[in-house]
């Protein structure tokens, strides 16, 4: 029935106070797993041509997703980021922080060659679990 | 002891109907991580240079130790697929309605520089659940 | 209360004797999910620039988060390698082996075009359970 976040003095301080790089998630009943979320919206049309705009709308999608669960933010347990231009490092982060605030979230930031469709330009693989 | 899709108005809808964004796995009592599939035959050697015949052999790999763990593919919770050319897109959908047919797993599609060994493709990582 | 690792004939034999197809997790009571490790020290500075030597600090932080957690390398239930040049390979299968030894854990080799960072060159992301 609850989650541990786990950062002792023995592993790395990357001195991002929103990050962990641990957590124990304990007397979990339901997993929720979604797809990788894009910046499409509801109507399949791409919320925009730059990734920032992108990321917002995958973040938007993932928490549209958790509501439908009758999940929360709360309630992920990591992330997964695929870009596919480390340039986009940055606004990752700024919008990441618009939608996730403090909560603490272990996450694997990877930059890799495309996805499924050459317009997208970010994808975010969300997991959660209903406590 | 179920598993839920959830594909609400509020997200994206991709138009492909065997495409699901969620899935609530509830009641789980065993969880079947999988190594990434690729295209070997049981006896180690590549099914074929074409990634569409890899894809196949990834697939039947994973129905194999589905089988062994006394699952089926009815019991898929999330599937992740790399490619190593984004021109197999087609291919691996195609692949995946013949081993899939309409059945909804949460899935990402990835282009990523290259797997572990030259001659491979395609690897596909699944993991599956017991209800 | 059981990790069981499934490698039945009809899968293919990769010929590596740690290695292990599937492993079935079942009557777990707590999933620990880490952050993507790579090769800084807990102080926060890059162990080294070579790879093999970020590899080797990666699995420390990885046994150190395991340890912060109650729980060690028997407990992994899954590990994904991303390096960011397929020549560094055979050294991640050489550390792989110092820190595992004969641990049968599944695992996914991929290789991308970068991390978050510039000088980090590999990142393993690991999952383990409380049994």
């Amino acid at each position: 029935m609850t989650f541990t976040t786990h950062d002792p003095e023995t592993v790395p301080n990357l001195g991002i106070p929103t990050f962990t790089q641990g957590l124990m998630a304990e007397g979990v009943t339901g997993w929720f797993v979604m797809s990788g979320q894009i910046g499409l919206k509801p109507d399949g049309t791409l919320a925009g041509r730059d990734t920032e705009t992108q990321i917002r709308q995958a973040f938007a999608n993932i928490a549209n997703l958790l509501a439908d669960a009758g999940l929360g933010l709360d309630d992920l347990v990591f992330l997964r980021f695929y870009l596919t231009d480390a340039d986009d490092i940055p606004a990752m982060r700024t919008v990441r922080n618009e939608w996730l605030g403090t909560r603490k979230v272990p996450s694997t930031l990877l930059v890799i060659s495309a996805l499924a469709n050459p317009d997208w330009t970010v994808e975010i693989e969300a997991v959660a679990a209903r406590r």
